[in-house]
């Protein structure tokens, strides 16, 4: 008798990651890239809140404040989840998370497919974005790389479908 | 004049992080997960290979042996990207790369919905798979952790649609 799952099923649903600043993550995730907030969930007992953002809602969606594992948003791909422990954005001694790419290595980038790379590249950097790659640094001219409020890294490719 | 670049149109297209034996990786995101090898790049200068793999391609997907960055792949989302340094499989200095979660914290974990979490646990835990976090362990029914070959976490949460 073969297990009642389906791998065919299956989907990618999210990538999660620590910030120090919801605030600011989440203004640089929407303003910046475009992203949408779906919806958080907060967790008082462990003070963290979830935080999920991602693109395909349209600009009048209204995030939902308590989100439950019930949700649509776990059934779709490209979802992007950001940890907020609370209190790390005012303690002085919060030295920051680690991007994955200073050592010790492990985890790189997320990657956000964009329409017109030039184009998306000077309105970052009129918006003030730190580059780490810029399309015509090194010789990959067709990608660039920004850092996000806590350092991590994001990939900028062009969408071959747009 | 407003910049020509929509960000309606911009999408989450990967998440990449690194592994220490891309064969032992692949198998387990392909036989395990479920997920399909869409293709790969090599870069033989540098002297790493960037696998792709993702949902949604069926069964009999050919994946591409030298991918390049027009493919519809970077048109997706829930693409999941594995860089491979050569070398790092069969280097006893080789310390193993870092999850994210063990100190210093940033990166957390990738998330895949699946159609029936205890089958697909049951299933995973007959394939040997090593978990962080049955569904039955702490206060949350509805979600496991399990370990990729380079220990990074991987959540499970039921796919609301199936």
């Amino acid at each position: 008798m073969s297990a009642p799952t389906d791998v065919s099923k299956y989907r990618f649903n999210h990538t999660m990651y620590r910030v120090k600043d919801a605030e600011a993550s989440i203004k640089f995730y929407t303003e910046v890239l475009g992203m949408t907030l779906l919806g958080k969930m907060d967790n008082p007992d462990a003070k963290f809140t979830l935080y999920f953002l991602g693109y395909q809602q349209g600009p009048n969606y209204k995030p939902d404040d308590s989100l439950s594992l019930k949700s649509p948003v776990f059934g779709r791909e490209g979802i992007l989840e950001l940890t907020h422990n609370w209190g790390t954005e005012n303690d002085a001694n919060f030295k920051g998370y680690h991007n994955g790419n200073d050592e010790p290595q492990g985890y790189g980038h997320i990657a956000i497919a964009v329409d017109n790379l030039d184009a998306a590249c000077k309105r970052m950097t009129d918006m003030g974005v730190r580059f780490k790659k810029r399309p015509e640094d090194g010789r990959m001219r067709n990608i660039a790389f920004i850092y996000d409020p806590d350092n991590y890294w994001i990939e900028l490719v062009v969408h071959p479908g747009v």
